[in-house]
């Protein structure tokens, strides 16, 4: 088992091997955006945990106190939003090197009570400890929702829609304009909040998870087609992207030109947009986008199709139908 | 708020008073060994999570990684013990630097599942990434009791019997031997194993929850005196320690005059010891004893009383009830 040779998957899946034979039946374990428990007769728990790095996920001078608060908890809700479930609890466990000011810890923790509030989200336990360099943040979020509504990955069905509930490639563009040092205007604000600021789209996947004809979910972490792989994987069909439908906003569509961006690869493989991505009957999709854009006051957008094939497999296209060829977001 | 001043009780005490008013009542947050959540009629779940990080907590060279497996998860099992509770899962976030062989982590996921097995604890999820220079690993794990029977700090009571599941002072003595690179003997052996592998308590957590007797409850984990001062804090008594009535291994005892060890220091504030700390009401002290005898084929030990006096406090008096002055044991 290598770390750099079989990728964070590779040695997720070794490890799920290992231990797969001592999950109970009733629960559900590794291989979808949460674990999932029994509750009650009623309802049951999912649960997540997401670990920020210094170095690796952040870097001290490129995102506030508070951003970096707020965001180690967003990108936990996000995973509770993408199984159709509502936050109870959340558990931070922190660890601290000498040089951190008591400043970034009051600003963190404030960024933190801030989406704390807003989706009723407790901290509830955790650990702190020093560190000897860099600062490091584990967040681990339990969620609760009716028992056998969870939204998983493994749902889609051939002819089943792709849809996003927004925009991808703004965090990539904002982490770009970051690590190259681009000075703040009106438009890379924008791109800088995205990614330092996500926001998770808890309220979106309540209201997903009560429709029946969303068949799977996930949220758009890693970037769209290494995450679209992943419900094709567990759906054991082949998604087929129209490049062309790609949701990408005013913002990123005005600026890449003068940034000499990739707008595929940021959309395609930059990750962190932190949208859902889900999967719907293509028969109910229509009835369902008016509605939830009655409820939401903006759309979701369709950017694919799913279909039998080779299970696991992203295909991509334009409106022409002709083929292209991109690669998947991988941390290692 | 500064962790370097405050310390880190000082710390999750700050973070706790700015969260408490989004708990609600029918959860229990930060404050115990775990956190609790309604389960269903009959039964709660309890969560908890612990993390590890190089350099603070282990070192490579003085630690096998299946040690280090072992040790991440019984950490957090001791703390789920101290409930009185069952484990049912687990949840890993590690952080793994370039120069972390495939050996290591394989070594590690064998320790963690030996544990793993041994008290039938899945790892049901958790995130894998990265790190540019330290190797650290959070725990969290969720377990399950009975409805309203998780043992708490605050239920001591004036007059019961302060007692510990096995001894104190091994664990701190063979950190001592591996910071000063001390050859393995016998007896070395010993303490190492005691601080590289620690036996979290379940079994006897599990059957001392059944006994309404016992009033309170947490682990061992930063060293009596400190650990103690909590049930203390949170029953608002006055803890009186008999330091000549300690749980010293025959081992310590053996071997404490050759390493030129203070006993008192090793015992009273050395920490990770993972032993079970619980009060009990001094009239039933007798017949539990001897029932735990039989159950487990060793004793616990009474070393204090609880009194009436200032809440949080620690008293060291020894047989002639003459009275010492001990520092509790703080990582910051």
């Amino acid at each position: 088992m290598d770390i750099k040779s079989v990728g964070e998957f590779g040695f997720i899946d070794e490890v799920s091997k290992r231990f797969r034979s001592l999950v109970p039946t009733n629960l559900m374990g590794i291989g979808d955006d949460c674990a999932i428990i029994p509750a009650n007769e009623d309802e049951e728990y999912v649960v997540t945990a997401d670990l920020l790095v210094e170095g690796v996920h952040f870097l001290r001078d490129t995102i506030t106190p508070e951003q970096l608060g707020y965001k180690s908890l967003a990108v936990n809700l996000s995973d509770i939003a993408a199984m159709g479930a509502k936050p109870i609890g959340a558990f931070m466990s922190i660890a601290i090197p000498k040089d951190v000011s008591p400043q970034l810890l009051d600003g963190f923790t404030k960024g933190f009570l801030e989406l704390s509030q807003k989706y009723e989200t407790p901290l509830l336990g955790g650990d702190t400890t020093k560190s000897l360099r860099d600062l490091m943040i584990n967040i681990t979020v339990i969620g609760k929702c009716k028992r056998g509504e969870a939204k998983l990955r493994s749902g889609a069905q051939d002819g089943d829609c792709i849809c996003s509930t927004g925009f991808l490639g703004d965090s990539a563009a904002g982490l770009n304009l970051l690590l190259n040092n681009h000075k703040p205007q009106q438009d890379t604000n924008y791109f800088i909040e995205r990614h330092n600021k996500p926001e998770p789209r808890i309220n979106e996947g309540l209201w997903l998870a009560k429709h029946e004809s969303i068949t799977s979910m996930m949220d758009i972490s890693d970037g769209v087609g290494s995450d679209l792989s992943h419900i094709a994987k567990a759906s054991n069909l082949e998604a087929v992207v129209n490049i062309d439908r790609i949701p990408i906003s005013e913002q990123l569509l005005n600026a890449y030109d003068t940034y000499n961006w990739n707008i595929h690869k940021l959309s395609i493989s930059g990750g962190e947009d932190y949208e859902l991505l889900f999967t719907i009957n293509q028969e109910q999709l229509s009835e369902v986008l008016t509605a939830y854009q009655q409820q939401f006051g903006k759309p979701f957008y369709m950017l694919g199709v799913m279909r039998n094939g080779e299970g696991g497999s992203v295909v991509w296209q334009n409106d022409q139908s002709e083929t292209f060829n991109f690669d998947g977001f991988n941390h290692y």
